[in-house]
This record gives structure tokens, C-alpha cells and sequence, in this order.
């Protein structure tokens, strides 16, 4: 890094420093075309218009009806266009994907590579299912394509597993991954709120779409516990063979009970090398009040590693939103202007792997369960557990009227398919139970 | 990265995957000596002995009277030394610094570089103090520095601020930085413990050294917040000009007072730019129960940092210790083995400046004086804070007999100079109160 006299940043030029002073050489700007101007889009044009920075310049924004798009703070010497194919035959180098889905992006992303140019993108949908394809596209059309802002906004989690734990053997993960699912536990837990009323405020505030279907039932986070598997874990794995459970089970008295026995509830990724297989799952889990999971609020994400030599390692922030998505993005355009290999080419001694994917943890759970007034629950759930030589112990109940009861338990340390055989021999003796099962982290 | 078929972390090679199938190209092995077979030194060794990284091979083993520390375990091909120009004279491409202290570890160091080797090191004194001219030397030299490891341990915050948070624009950072004030304060806290006792108890486990006067002062700390303010915020600054206030006037009433206001007591390293102005302070401090710096016990460490665009993000783990201090070695081996560009080459945008040096942080103040039995102390404080148009808010007391009373305030938010005049005038009234005068942070 040179040592020089001014920087942009500050208002007036500065003393020179006594030593160590060198120009910084300038590298002519890498062009960039950014496709959709939506939230994202438009804060990464936010920061690239200003910040300075010398080595990026933006050309094109390309957006379907663009006109209604424009905005007057946007450097008049950006091209707005509803066209790909201008974009394709520009002389951009950068081609910047915003739309999300998987299409058109894969095609877009496609044709980029195809054309030379390197490709950053926040497609989290995309990266999880062909990003191994698209990432050879790449290799092979001696291009780039980074995708930094694909897993946990802001928060710089790909580079840090890519280089920054290099050296260590990382062997499980756990995330809290989907803003979304985020907002609506944490309001849960902070306001006491139903979740049908948490979901209506966060689609209120632009947290949740008005289809929530992919957050709440784990897909979106799958997508991204993939991408962190084959970073972290090296192991290839199909989002949607991740078992999930979705967050719309969860009821306040959840909360409280949780917070009986020291936790909250969020809906948690979670990935580890067990013996020959990976175990992953996503879904609503209970995890301990000082937990790193457990300090997330709103749109904050978490992922927390275990390596066999540096022990936990937690990188947190904002997950969601323009600004901290933008700032990935950014960061990915600096890493292909500055020429920093792409981090797919770096990890030439790793190579990935496919395992057989399992989701039978072994752990604590909590299981709710909801009934008319019947004094034996209690009894029928130690019955069933000391079947199986585990223990049940009483945490909470609510009498809501006769026909209302809601009953918690912590069970003791086991698979979770015995937990679940469990629950089934329950609801045997009574069909009218309706239990909430989750794990404790 | 290339999907194959066999991963060696896994016992046998498993069916290749249906696609994506590609062999992972190696490059030949970057020949590696060591310098120091200290406990990090012996860390690197072992993952590098355990862990098949293709790309790297230890070659040499450098240390003084060499033979006492011959181990059986290491490849019996690496060659044991105590001569350094064996190891200039040798064909290694990297040598990885692990003697600490500033001479001969620079010296070393700059000959390697002239030799045209790349250096890897942990040592954040040298790196404080003398980087910039190391790094431009390395880049004369067309050889590479790394230095991951001199900062935060097994934490890859050298990484995230280089890269993943480029695209932002920091303004600010906290951390707590040095691993034997944290082994010291986290256990005054959850032990109640003296000082002096904490003290010998880190001693005893090998957390603090016989003189542990450079962690306590600050001065540790100090070098690694001249390093991450150089890379976080662009400003280089004199490790040895910040303004730093020894941990040793902690009581373990204080953390009793602490807790009293929902806060606990750590070494926090504090940079900010303010103006024109650099605010750099390293010192012990107040910080909220549910933040990420009193989130840190024994040898954890954890930075905080402030983005205009993406906000706060977290990033903590294990900050001291063989293993963790070796994943960021290895990093940083692999790095230039993948020929990762030097961080300090890629971030050409950027350029470093000296700003002015300042500590005068406004923000709430915690006052605990000791004194006899002197009933108008609560009186005095709140006559004095009014005087400078602030308020002071009791919040313990403790009756050690007549002449040992100890009593907490926390004053509201005021310039640091402004409270420290508050403390003078209280003095001047009664000489013998001893005051420790510590930010909330």
C-alpha cells in the first residue's frame, strides 16, 4: 500500500509523511455493466458514484423498462438500456447480476462468461445450484465469476473462509442465514408477537415478500448453507436435498418456554462432517441466549465455524438490505479490477467432494406440544421417553381454557430420529396432539 | 475449485459425482523454512506434517541451540539449523518469521526479502512499527510480506478488511486485541478475582509472560491497532503514540459497579476518524454485557467495525495460542503458494495518510474512587460535574472499614479532557482519593 500525501476521502490535501512515500499506480478503470436496478442495484451504483474509486467506472445499467428506472444522480455518461445485447457487445469487462431467480440470470451469466467478461453476482439461488458449472464456465473462458454477496450480505464470510481459514481443517458450521426468517423470530421474541403478526409487519417494512414460501420453509437458506459447504466443508451438496423445517410452527409461548432453560429460538443452518457423510439441516432451533446465533437481530446474519486448529471462529453483521449487499458487490469488483485470482482458482489443493447427505443429529430437543386438558401428557411423554432410555423434563405450560393447553419439555441428549419416534408413539395414543419439535444448538 | 473424486481429509476415494468433474491442477511445492520453533512455531509444523497441503513443503527448521528442539515427529527430510544463512542460502521460496521482538527478527526479515524470498510473520511489533518500509521493500524486492497472523490470531480480520469489506468505507473499529488482559480481566470477572492473583494465574497456564508489562500497558495491543487502522481506516500511525492506560488499577469492585449498569470491564482498542484527526486509544473500558467485545473470555479476541454503507460487522474467535496464530500462518503460506497478489499490492486505490493522533473520545465515564470515610464525596462529584455542565450518577459504594471506602459514578457524556479536569479538581480537594477514570464504551 503506498504511503502518500492525500487521500480522497479527507477534505484537503495532507502533510506529507516523512518516509515511506510512493504514488499509488493507478490501474485504467475496469467497465461495468450492472443488470437490474432494484434495491441492490441501485446502492452499488450509490457507492461507485460516491466513492471514489479509480481502478471501477460504471458504463451501463441495463433493466427492463429502463425508463422508468432512471434516476438524475446517476452520472449522465451511464448508458441506460433494455437491451442485454447492448451490454453483451460493450466493451464492458465487469458484468454485474442483480436480477436474481434463475433465469434469465443463468443465461445472462452465461453469455457474459461466454463473451470474456467476468461476472459478480448476489444470486444465491443460482450460485447453489450451478455454481460448480457456471465457476468452470469461467475457469474455462478465462474469466471471473465471484459471488461474495451471495451468502450473508455484508458480512465477509466467503473471503474469510477461502483465505483467511486456508490453514485450518473446518469440520462444521452453523449460520444464521435468512434475514427474513431473522426478523421474524427476533420481533417474535422481542414484542411477544404471534408469527402471523410478525410476518405482516415484516412484509410491512419490506423484510418479506408478499410470497414468503422460499424464506420461511428454509429453501433460501439451504441455497446458502450450499454455497458455505462447498467453501468451507468442500463438499458438494443440492439445496433442496437439505432437510428443512419451516419457522411456521413457532408460537410465542415457544419463546418463553425457550427462555425458561436460558434460550431463543432461530432458524438455524447448520452443516457437519460426520464420518462419511454430511449432515445438514435448516429449520427453527433453540440455541443459548449468549450464543453468537441467538445476537441477531432484525436483518443480522451469523455464521459460526469450528476448525480442528483454530477452534470457533464468528463473523456477524448485516445480511440484508441495499448498502451491506452493495458492499460486497463492491468488494468483489475491486478483487477482479485489483487482479486477485478468483477464489475458485485458488483452492487448487482442495478438492470437492459429494457425500451422502444425513440430517440425523444428535442433540437435546425441545418438543411443545398443544392439547385439550389432560393431566397424564406429563406422564405419557416420560413413559414414552424412558421406552427409548432417555429422560423428559417439564420447562412450561399455559392453560389457555380447557380446550387450549400448551405443554413443554426438554428431552435429553439423542438422534433426532428417536426424538421423532417418539413424538409418533405420542400422537398415537392421542391423534388431537399437535407437537412442535426442535433442536437445542 | 475442481469437483474430483477424492478428498484426502476423507478415508477413501468416494464414486465421482455425476459432472463438474475436473482434475485439480497442483503446482509444485513452495519449499518453506521456519524461523523460531517456539509453540507457534511448532503449531505451523504440525499442520503442516498433518494436513496434505500439495502446495507446500517444510524444508527447513531454524533456531538457536537447534537441537534441544528437535522433535521425532517431524519429517525426517527438513533440515534442523542453527545457522540463517543455511536458510538464505537455500532454495526455500518462503520463510515464515516466528522469533518475535523487533532485532534480529527484522533483519531476518529484510534479508530474506533481498534474497528474493517471501516472508511470512506474526509478529505484530515489527509490523507496527517498521510495516510500511517491509512491505515496500517486499515490493521492490518483487517478493511478498504476510503478516495474518499479527493480528487477532486464528481471526481472519486482516483478510475481511482487505477484501471482503473493500467495498466499503470504514470509519471506525473497536477490538479487544491482547489475549493476556482478556485472560486477566474475563477471569477478575467471572472469579471475582484480585488483580495481582488473575496475574498469576494467567502466568501459571502460560497466558502472561514473566513480564508481562507490554500487554498490560497497552503496548500489544497498541501495535496490532496501528496495524488494523492502517488497513481498516488507511491512516498510518505510531503504535507508540496512543494514548494507552494500563489495566492494572482494576478492581474486582469495579466489576461488581460494572455490572450494577449492565456492563463489564475489558482492554478495548478504540480507532475512529474524527475530522481530520485519527482517535486512538488503547485502555480498559466499560462495555455492555450483550456486546461483541464483553462477549470475549480467556484468549478470545474480537473486532467490531463501522462501514458507511454496510455497517457493523463482528468478527471474533480465538486470538493467541499455537494452533490459531499457525491457521493464519498457513493462510498466508497458502496465499502465496496460490499466488494470492500481496494484500498490500491489491488495494492500489487506496492511499495511506498520517493524520494527527487524538484521544479526546467523548462518552459516558465510570469514576470509582477510593477514599476514607468522607461522606460529601457524592456531593463533591456532582458540585464539580455541574460546574462543567454535566450530571454524575451513583451507582456503588463499598464500606472496606474508615479507611477504605470505595465508591462508582457514571458521568454523562462528556470529552475525555473534561472528566479528567473533574478528576484533577476532586483531587485537588482531597489528595487522597485514588481515582481510576475509565470510558463507557
Amino acid at each position: 500500500m503506498a504511503l502518500t500525501s492525500y487521500n480522497p476521502r479527507f477534505e484537503a490535501p495532507l502533510k506529507r509523511p516523512p518516509t515511506g512515500i510512493k504514488q499509488a499506480s493507478f490501474i485504467s478503470p475496469c467497465k461495468i455493466a450492472i443488470l437490474g436496478f432494484g434495491t441492490v442495484g441501485r446502492a452499488v451504483t450509490r457507492i461507485l458514484t460516491e466513492t471514489p474509486h479509480p481502478s471501477l467506472g460504471l458504463t451501463h445499467i441495463y433493466n427492463r423498462s429502463v425508463q422508468r428506472k432512471r434516476e438524475s444522480w446517476v452520472d449522465e455518461k451511464v448508458k441506460w438500456t433494455d437491451s442485454f445485447d447492448d451490454v453483451l457487445a460493450s466493451d464492458t469487462r465487469i458484468v454485474v447480476e442483480l436480477m436474481g431467480g434463475l433465469e434469465p440470470a443463468r443465461s445472462c451469466i452465461r453469455q457474459a462468461l461466454l463473451a470474456g467478461k467476468s461476472v459478480v453476482t448476489a444470486n444465491k439461488h443460482l450460485l447453489a445450484k450451478h455454481g460448480s458449472e457456471l465457476v468452470e464456465l469461467a475457469r474455462k473462458a478465462g474469466s471471473r465469476l465471484e459471488y461474495g454477496a451471495s451468502v450473508a450480505g455484508g458480512v465477509p464470510v466467503l473471503c474469510a473462509l477461502q483465505q483467511g481459514l486456508a490453514g485450518d481443517q473446518l469440520t462444521k458450521l452453523s449460520g444464521v442465514l435468512n434475514g427474513t426468517c431473522n426478523f421474524i423470530l427476533s420481533n417474535m421474541e422481542s414484542r411477544e408477537s404471534a408469527f402471523s403478526d410478525a410476518l405482516l409487519e415484516a412484509q410491512r417494512l419490506g423484510y418479506a415478500e408478499a410470497n414468503p414460501a422460499d424464506d420461511v420453509n428454509g429453501l433460501d437458506a439451504s441455497c446458502k448453507l450450499a454455497i458455505l459447504s462447498r467453501i468451507a466443508l468442500k463438499v458438494e451438496i443440492d439445496p433442496e436435498q437439505v432437510a428443512t423445517t419451516p419457522i411456521t410452527s413457532v408460537r410465542s409461548f415457544d419463546f418463553a418456554a425457550a427462555k425458561r432453560i436460558g434460550c431463543t429460538i432461530r432458524q438455524v443452518s447448520h452443516g457437519e462432517l460426520n464420518g462419511r457423510s454430511l449432515f445438514a439441516s435448516v429449520g427453527p432451533a433453540l440455541v443459548k441466549l449468549d450464543s453468537p446465533l441467538a445476537r441477531t437481530y432484525d436483518n443480522q446474519n451469523a455464521v459460526v465455524t469450528w476448525g480442528k486448529y483454530g477452534g470457533e471462529t464468528v463473523l456477524s453483521g448485516c445480511g440484508a438490505g441495499g448498502g451491506p449487499t452493495a458492499v460486497a458487490v463492491v468488494s468483489d469488483l475491486l478483487a477482479i479490477a485489483r487482479r486477485v485470482p478468483a477464489p475458485d482458482h485458488i483452492n487448487c489443493d482442495d478438492e470437492l467432494v459429494r457425500l451422502p447427505l444425513g440430517s440425523d443429529f444428535s442433540s437435546e430437543h425441545y418438543l411443545r406440544l398443544s392439547h385439550g386438558k389432560m393431566r397424564s401428557v406429563s406422564q405419557l411423554i416420560r413413559q414414552k421417553c424412558k421406552k427409548h432410555g432417555i429422560t423428559a423434563q417439564s420447562i412450561a405450560r399455559q392453560n389457555g381454557g380447557s380446550a387450549n393447553v400448551q405443554s413443554a419439555f426438554v428431552l435429553s441428549q439423542c438422534l433426532h430420529s428417536v426424538a421423532t419416534a417418539i413424538v409418533d408413539e405420542v400422537r398415537e395414543q392421542n391423534r388431537f396432539l399437535q407437537p412442535l419439535l426442535l433442536p437445542i444448538r
